[in-house]
């Protein structure tokens, strides 16, 4: 897994420039638009033209299994995790809406679920392992099966690549990866699990607190291999999350803008920024989803969310739906009249 | 006016029902996708429509001048009002870089600038004066040209209901009316000018203190009269917020859906609401603006604005933005699957 330390596209200044002075002269009062202006200012920069535009989005659904899940950590049981699998590829998942509304291609990836390996049309099909191990008693994943997991979210963000795609949205599907996110994000910032551990799915206050005592636990027994990014994904992660992270990155290192969703991507995000600083500029983030972790991942990443509906169902749903505003952002962008043009 | 008191139409429990019933087994945990549940839910009462849709959507802009810009309460001179109005024609405005995107019928009505009674092709002429007077000094407009204003708007309602369309977007332009605006939430909500007053198009401490003085008077000078929201109207409006508040009333006496815009929509629609209560249903608010007054008024109007973006332009540019977000929620509600048909 070298390739996670290969560089960072940088952003163009000139086009950053540009925009800016664009906005500065279209038929408004200067900074009347609030983020729209940001977005359509970073867009330009990120894509290197002078109107920027997100007509080709892609969203890679990434869906794996986790040991985690025999604690009892969900309110859903393990075997949904398949089961919405083929929900995706029927087309009947919030997902499979959004995508249909904005236009955009959706592909869906087993990167580790139970049971999957045959039946399932249309599904790509790179499976590390069925499932993660449990946590508490071992480390999530070898070393081996992370770089693999990594590698699958590079070949996601390939094929985006190879399809001209102006866009890459991840998305998740897991049952129990609330708690191996949760677990993750109190690793990477250093806070306690009841900062950071929320309903999930919607257990009750008694699954909350079980949730918080299974990751106190993980995080106690593994305490001295966390001690860098990549280990702490190796320990405490979901193949799923790890694909997350390296679509990610490799999102930087080929110069594709992301919508990132809630909060297992964001900490996903989280993960791929700390590898990689220089990554931050190529991150959007889609909302402010109702799952308790998500303010203090983002509060770390320093991210403005796009868009704040109390959701928290994942699968991209946050991001797809924000892949509007960033649209209208650049259709303002493009397509208003200075003052100039106007004739004011 | 005797028709601003006709009946509102009440929204079908039975739909209300049946969708809220519907979105509790469709495929993902429930109350997962927030308030886009809710707003499905709503559309569907209001739409009387198992699967509500948005297809047609329709953006009226109204635009007139403020007697009250001659205290020198803006940032821009008043003769922006009338140079906007030629851009929104000429289609270089945000409003018609949104309406595009959207794919929304946009028209604009003059209901009150300053010589802009010829040379403009496609504005739809209904000006009931030349700008209101200075509300320091006097009643803004006479109860005929409030009664005038009211019917404005009211006529663009039956336009878009002509033209079939699902949902209404109003928006105004006119220099000089987030004071007027602020004006009259202070009458309504009895709030002093420093917690209502903001920016407007940008000016500065010195300005934001100005506005303040300006309605503290008007305010004070016509204290005996502010005892009615009609009344309160017609001495601090503007025409095109008196359009604006026609517009709503009509919407909900005919049946059709609206997204209220930023400050000086929802001024406009708590003055509605005022005057009909029942009203409070068909609004859905489009977001949060930048500008300082406009969180106490969503506030009295318990509105959930849809988006947060520190905008702050007005012409229905959230509003149109905030449409993105109402039409996934129908197409989620109408196309995703329910557990039972997903087999799960």
């Amino acid at each position: 897994m070298n390739w996670i330390n290969d560089t960072i596209k940088q952003p163009s200044a000139d086009h950053h420039q540009q925009a800016s002075n664009r906005q500065a002269i279209l038929t408004k009062p200067p900074g009347s638009l609030g983020e729209l202006e940001n977005v359509a200012v970073r867009l330009a920069a990120l894509q290197q033209r002078d109107t920027p535009s997100l007509d080709a989005a892609w969203i890679s659904i990434f869906a794996a299994d986790h040991g985690i899940a025999e604690e009892g950590v969900s309110a859903f049981p393990q075997e949904v995790t398949k089961a919405m699998l083929g929900n995706f590829l029927a087309g009947g998942a919030a997902i499979n809406a959004l995508a249909n509304l904005q236009a955009a291609q959706l592909e869906v990836i087993n990167v580790g679920v139970k049971q999957c390996d045959e039946g399932f049309e249309g599904l790509i099909q790179q499976s590390v392992a069925e499932g993660t191990a449990n946590f508490t008693q071992q480390a999530a994943m070898t070393a081996q099966q992370l770089s693999q997991a990594l590698d699958v979210g590079r070949d996601a963000v390939q094929r985006a690549a190879v399809s001209r795609s102006d866009i890459f949205i991840g998305g998740e599907m897991g049952i129990a990866n609330t708690t191996s996110a949760s677990a993750l994000a109190c690793a990477i910032l250093n806070l306690p699990a009841d900062k950071l551990v929320g309903a999930g799915t919607g257990v009750n206050a008694q699954g909350i607190r079980k949730k918080q005592q299974v990751i106190e636990t993980a995080l106690k027994h593994h305490q001295q291999q966390l001690n860098s990014p990549l280990s702490i994904l190796q320990y405490l992660g979901g193949f799923e999350i790890a694909a997350l992270v390296g679509a990610y990155i490799h999102c930087g290192q080929i110069g594709m803008p992301v919508i990132v969703d809630g909060f297992i991507s964001s900490t996903a995000a989280l993960i791929a920024v700390n590898i990689q600083p220089n990554l931050a500029a190529w991150l959007f983030y889609g909302h402010q989803s109702e799952e308790a972790g998500h303010q203090h991942v983002l509060a770390a990443l320093k991210a403005y969310p796009l868009l704040n509906l109390n959701m928290r169902l994942g699968e991209a749903s946050g991001a797809a739906l924000a892949l509007s505003i960033l649209r209208a952002a650049c259709q303002l962008h493009q397509q208003m009249a200075t003052f100039e043009e106007a004739g004011i």
